[in-house]
């Protein structure tokens, strides 16, 4: 019996609560000694993906990258939580075909709501025309068709949405425990 | 008992014999079914570090990348081959560090040896100017002061180069007997 390795994606707007839910999915599995690693856009953006900028090319590229290396560590019996925006349709797609192992989760709440949140103060550069092609004011997102998850976050709680992801993991973490975690 | 990752680092000029005692020792690790990847310079220009060049700023970038990776995967249990020119002492130093379980092996041949073999062509293409900044023509290459093993392959077989790294693998292999492998 193999242990499995899964990529979870979360997909959605700035500001839906993407890595607020993989962080609060990653501390209860690290707690149970999966293996694991987080691959947040803003980690990617300096390791993997330094130079590229908001255009759809770049944004293809640097999904692409992180469908690459998530690729690695599923093969290789890793849980690997993604937390990336990657706003088109085509390129979530693609990593899914390349992954196999792979459940989407959009992480949705009306954009007035995440403007409203602004954790990094972004919308509101945006709205001033400091940030062109931010996804959500003048750049598009495409909501997934048939997300394994759905996330709302303005009407369920943290609790709630993780344990759906939780939920969701459970043919792959019952390989870890068939042969113990983390061996 | 955890089963312990480890990266070895294939460092040299090119046509030195990277790649092929990569690929020998991937032959043997395979067939016992340890966790593998290699990490070798041509796919990882493909899928990790497209639109660099390189300059000494885009090596030391596709050289970061490609520890990043190999960290992420080395700390999962995974066995690492990469094989990469990786020029510079110092972006070699910065990628050790990062690993901690890193295992340099510097892959020798003398230039004229190399350039004789000319698997890719590029020597040629240097030599005529095409190529410009090609490392052992007219860009550095800083050989290691103290790698973990010297494989030298204008006087060795390839079999005694791969079995050098299978010893050296050994203390990593040993843990991951000891809980079956791929499990």
């Amino acid at each position: 019996m193999q242990r499995r390795g899964v990529t979870v994606w979360f997909t959605g707007l700035s500001g839906a609560g993407k890595s607020t839910i993989a962080e609060a999915v990653a501390k209860q599995l690290k707690a149970e000694s999966y293996p694991l690693e987080i691959l947040d856009g803003d980690i990617v953006r300096t390791n993997l993906t330094k130079g590229l900028g908001f255009s759809r090319e770049d944004r293809d590229e640097n999904i692409r990258r992180i469908g690459f290396v998530s690729h690695l560590l599923t093969r290789n019996g890793v849980i690997v939580l993604v937390s990336a925006i990657s706003p088109y349709r085509e390129m979530r797609e693609e990593v899914r075909d390349r992954i196999g192992d792979f459940i989407e989760v959009h992480v949705s709440a009306p954009l007035e709501v995440c403007e409203q949140r602004d954790v990094k103060g972004l919308y509101k550069r945006a709205r001033a025309g400091e940030i062109k092609g931010f996804t959500g004011i003048d750049d598009p997102y495409e909501v997934p068709l048939n997300p394994e998850i759905n996330c709302q976050t303005h009407q369920e709680t943290l609790e709630e949405s993780a344990a759906k992801v939780i939920a969701a993991l459970q043919p792959y973490l019952q390989t870890h425990q068939r042969v113990g975690a983390l061996v």
